[in-house]
């Protein structure tokens, strides 16, 4: 049995989308696996009981799988991190992550205030020995399979020694989460040869050329990461600092509807239809992105998620228990910990 | 009369495209203007011969608008800088840049290696005082209008006073190549406020809100670039380090054509086709990307130029000369020391 705590006061869309994405959850995961609804219990009832007389009328929902643990605070989205951790104990995301480390629970999915959700995770579940910060792992589709980028946001100025934990922990994600063997780690740089980058990835270069259990294919530059492919291999994983990870995420969330805003309007298409063809470019698709390096599981799903995109980031939680992601992440950091 | 050097034995298509590309412009510049083909007499004549009975038959031709400047050494696309300038004393890229320095001509293009470009121009023109090195400006098809970017690769690791120097450089590119008034400047971080991004960035920004002589408008982020705009701004001017902007770069010239393949298979249309009514996306469409900082007008254009690529390369060191676009550069950064 699998039980994924869900905030359900987390996101723009809150509480309706992750309340429905719940729901929508329920049928995809196990019989027995529940999803905890972490939230004020009046607004929670009140949501649910809405959406089951609308859009999930007629659908045989087992309510015992989704039973209400009780905040009583919630984390705005625009709100300091630092602000919310100190003057809200009882908020949704604190209670959710604590049923966690307390055992009670076996992973977290919020669409909520993501500084906050990875300051109240490092806090609540504590990190894994070695590491400083946790990393994001973003999704980027390409041409080729989807490829996992990291550090997307958590860590701006990164010294080499964290380019290869995240190495290393985008490698376990892609073997569990992806289920890709052997995952091939590209680092992200200026050119191809190992002199060209800044001196952090210079040295970086070096570090994941020697490392144990690593698959690492050299440097890869940006036009790489859209074909999915460098120096022959199919890519799986690519690190970076947390500085330019943010930045090429949130360019690739403008551009392609920039792009796809371009051809229609010159092929004459209505950019929405389009658009919906385009699947594989949609956020939602992947659902979430764990919050590697914590001893958990902690799943950041986009703000705007929809109840689509918190089903799927259920769905990422649910492969990340089952796999034992966690356990993983602490064996690969172990090795390298062992072999420096 | 404007003499506008070209470096006929620089790209992958060289000599063919840069000489293709050249006479091609003479019926866009002024009847005086000329343009220098510098490279191996030989093989100069012969290909002009070549290109006038194919390609342009039928095409007046004012051969004495295209006077050849003789140069024995050819620097390879993959030669690295440091041994093409040792070795290749006579090289094209040397003679067209030398031939500025000495007066002989107003500006250099070219498609070659841009590694030797760079160090040659350095070299050969020299820095305007205050800059340590020069800086590439990159432009970035937007929603909106095209948006400068730099630096785009040839500084990786950047200083806050450095960033503040790519502002005044961007600005007068703006000014003079893109024709805006009073350009916006955007510095490029993970989110609005002043205190989010790297180290450098968050002491450039304190650095550009206090600088005279700049429209600031804060940071903006990934997804503001393919807008075009933020904050209430149509943006002009776009900061980064080199190693961030040689990425994004790279990321973009990747993605276009995967998004545009993706977008005609779903929607049954041919890629080619569909590409070619996108020519806002075109590199070719913008010719080429100054060297700022150097005293004087070096153009890098993109090694796969084709003949429109060169031509509009060339009209773009045009506008730089008759903008006076080198002169503002030295104003602009003496406003920037003086303030300093």
């Amino acid at each position: 049995m699998i039980r994924i705590a869900v905030d359900a006061m987390g996101g723009d869309r809150a509480p309706r989308a992750p309340l429905a994405g719940a729901i929508l959850a329920l049928s995809e995961l196990g019989d027995g696996d529940v999803v905890q609804l972490v939230g004020r219990p009046d607004v929670i009832e009140a949501t649910v009981d809405d959406l089951l007389a609308t859009d999930f009328a007629g659908h045989a929902v087992d309510r015992s799988r989704l039973p209400i643990v009780a905040a009583s605070d919630v984390i705005a989205m625009a709100e300091k991190p630092t602000v919310a951790l100190r003057s809200k104990p009882d908020s949704s995301m604190r209670v959710g992550l604590k049923l966690q480390a307390d055992g009670g629970s076996d992973a977290f999915v919020s669409a909520g205030n993501t500084g906050a959700q990875m300051a109240l995770s490092v806090l609540t579940l504590r990190l894994h020995d070695g590491l400083g910060r946790p990393a994001i792992a973003a999704i980027f589709p390409s041409a080729r399979r989807p490829v996992v980028v990291l550090d997307a946001g958590a860590n701006v100025d990164c010294s080499p020694a964290e380019l290869v934990q995240f190495a290393r922990l985008g490698s376990v994600y892609a073997e569990d989460i992806l289920r890709r063997e052997r995952p091939a780690v590209g680092l992200l740089s200026i050119g191809e040869e190992p002199e060209k980058g800044n001196a952090a990835v210079k040295d970086a270069h070096q570090l994941l050329a020697a490392a144990a259990g690593l698959h690492f294919i050299g440097n890869v530059e940006g036009r790489d990461l859209p074909l999915g492919e460098a120096s022959g291999h199919d890519l799986d994983v690519v690190v970076c600092d947390g500085f330019t990870g943010n930045v090429l995420l949130k360019f690739y969330e403008g551009i392609a509807p920039f792009l796809i805003g371009l051809v229609a309007d010159r092929a004459g298409h209505d950019p929405r239809a389009l658009a919906a063809q385009l699947k594989e470019l949609d956020y939602a698709e992947y659902g979430g992105a764990p919050l590697l390096g914590v001893r958990g599981v902690s799943i950041i799903a986009h703000g705007r998620s929809d109840a689509r995109a918190v089903k799927n980031a259920i769905l990422v939680a649910k492969r990340a228990v089952e796999a034992e992601m966690d356990v993983h992440i602490g064996r690969r950091l172990a090795v390298g910990a062992s072999a420096a």
